[in-house]
């Protein structure tokens, strides 16, 4: 009889292992519909291949569990006992010989304590395959992403708008961010890359409160609101005040290729094939010395997800999926420009949810 | 000759460990005073007992690791080819038969990697010894926290007095980020709790968009600034149009209790001594009923960290050591009230870096 629990069902046998254990985070919040938090106290949901699931929950946490009718044992422990017990019981409860565990998700700590209550647990990673249940959009799950993409282009528009030679990075960030609330963005998916300058080259580019604009400067911005749990991943590059022959050519370039992404990515396709060609687009050109990362990644729940759009990666692209088409090229000491665009897999080929416009842009 | 692994090299002799495996978060942040972000590449850096460390880090990130002045060797990797081989690379430069690792932040998928490149290696949860070294704040991150405290202070007295009847509790929440933002927060410490009437009762109680203020309503608020790497965390409950008669004499037992933590904290004071003062006062109280938490939480790069302020635990307080001091009464479909202030405990006694009004505050 089909539950809600058959794909982990099926995935703990399929590797081999006797359960799936989750813990709070996006599989977890997809399953029960309902976002938990897990700091200091381990949490975790057991789904075995047979039978009710059973879960390991904190006191405090036991009335907000409750809201997600689980069909199981629950097996609490205090912050003033411990959890070891709570563990032991849930061995003696369902006894279990190996486990698969979201690998980038579980954090030791709470695998040490199924190893301790398990002595001789086999622990198997199978975050590809559990998070992989998140592959394909649902439509309720796309809507999310297209309010908070939505969200993101209402504050982006207004933030270049409002840049002025002599801000500080900083100053813009706090403008964009600002924005994003005002516009109903529940939280950023990410810290904010404001990087002007020579900066726009640097990876991990946050904002600078030490950093004030220039005329030429090429400013690049990647950020994204969440909303209703689902991610918005966007990076437009704009040009303060005028944009230089060199920089322009080079945009033009990193758009070329973005195009080739939107044009490419269909259903069947793979992640290798779409890589493969916008990564050919910037090889053929003049700057193919500046490549310095993939064309992108998929994005949901999380921001980082599978597919990765990666050469390598011969995953299947699939109706519902959606993947950031991101090509950069980078300087260091120089500049660096990126376009980055949210794409949705369709039955026919693929719709960008995406609309903010692409091309060269001045700013104040 | 001590270096700046000197203590983690102690911390992975007293636990009988060869080394200590350090991955990026606050711990990694101290060390380095540099922010690495980990997704779903592994990075991790390996202090031996004796002798220079040894870093796993993917290609991407070498230039921005190569800001941190790494004494050792760096073994890196690339997305299209994987990381196993650059872990066999460190286990044959470097070999271990046990580590201690940070169990609460780092992942299953990490240790896994690990366990591949080393059979049989013994895995060591240091969490305590190592999270532990930032148990007492240095004056800079001591002045970081009373900016991300002036910063969440100035932004709350312009939420509250800008809160009206009929707006919802999400109105309230964006009022305040946007403050948040506009004051100079770099980033939310954690995603804030607006919750009004009845939800101020909830656990993890986030702002709802179907819920308009209404006249008696408490307003419970609870969030904070990251500034500077470090966090804030504060709580204050308001009263919507007026403050019925019972809300006010809950108020004021929380308040009391609140007031009773100020006065006992101390160094050479314990954890345990703490909470049982203030609990005791909540449970001499007609609302012994109503309590639902220990008193609070050590606060630092982390919003959760050592000292857990809960009978039983028996660690002292030291100078430098912050805390919250929150103390709260809450009835499941009546309401909560919470009073929440960060507390640093001083050579002499403590201070409290928040000063936000703590009177019976009427809004809208």
């Amino acid at each position: 009889m089909p539950d809600r629990y058959t794909d982990f069902r099926r995935i703990a046998a399929e590797l081999g292992a006797d359960a799936v254990a989750l813990v709070p985070g996006a599989n977890f919040t997809r399953l029960y519909r309902h976002e938990f938090m897990s700091h200091e106290r381990p949490l975790v949901v057991v789904i075995p291949v047979n039978g009710p699931p059973a879960a390991v929950v904190p006191n405090l946490e036991l009335s907000s569990f409750a809201e997600l009718g689980f069909e199981g044992e629950v097996f609490d422990w205090r912050d003033q006992v411990g959890y070891a017990g709570a563990f032991a019981a849930l061995a003696g409860h369902l006894p279990l010989d190996s486990v698969a565990v979201e690998g980038q998700s579980m954090r030791v700590f709470v695998e040490l304590a199924l190893r301790e209550a398990y002595p001789g647990l086999g622990i198997v990673d199978g975050e590809a395959q559990i998070t992989g249940l998140r592959y394909s959009k649902t439509p309720d799950e796309i809507a999310a992403m297209e309010r908070a993409i939505a969200i993101s282009e209402a504050a982006l528009g207004e933030t270049l708008d409002q840049v002025r030679i002599g801000q500080t990075e900083k100053h813009v960030e706090r403008t964009l961010v600002q924005a994003l609330f005002a516009h109903g963005a529940e939280e950023q998916a990410f810290g904010a890359l404001v990087a002007a300058g020579a900066h726009s080259a640097a990876s991990h580019a946050h904002a600078r409160d030490d950093y004030a604009l220039r005329a030429g400067d090429p400013l690049l911005i990647d950020f994204g609101a969440r909303w209703g749990g689902l991610c918005a991943d966007i990076t437009r590059t704009a040009f303060v005040g005028h944009v230089t022959d060199e920089a322009a050519s080079v945009y033009e370039t990193v758009l070329a290729a973005n195009r080739r992404g939107h044009e490419i990515a269909a259903p069947g396709v793979t992640a290798h094939e779409v890589d493969d060609a916008v990564i050919s687009m910037l090889e053929a050109s003049p700057y193919a010395d500046r490549i310095r990362t993939k064309t992108g990644h998929g994005l949901g729940r999380d921001v980082h997800e599978a597919p990765y759009v990666m050469r390598g990666n011969h995953q299947r692209l699939e109706p519902g999926v959606v993947f950031t088409n991101e090509p950069g090229l980078y300087k260091t000491g120089s500049f660096g420009i990126r376009i980055e665009d949210d794409v949705l897999i369709t039955p026919s080929g693929n719709r960008s949810l995406t609309t903010f416009p692409r091309d060269i842009r001045i700013v104040g």
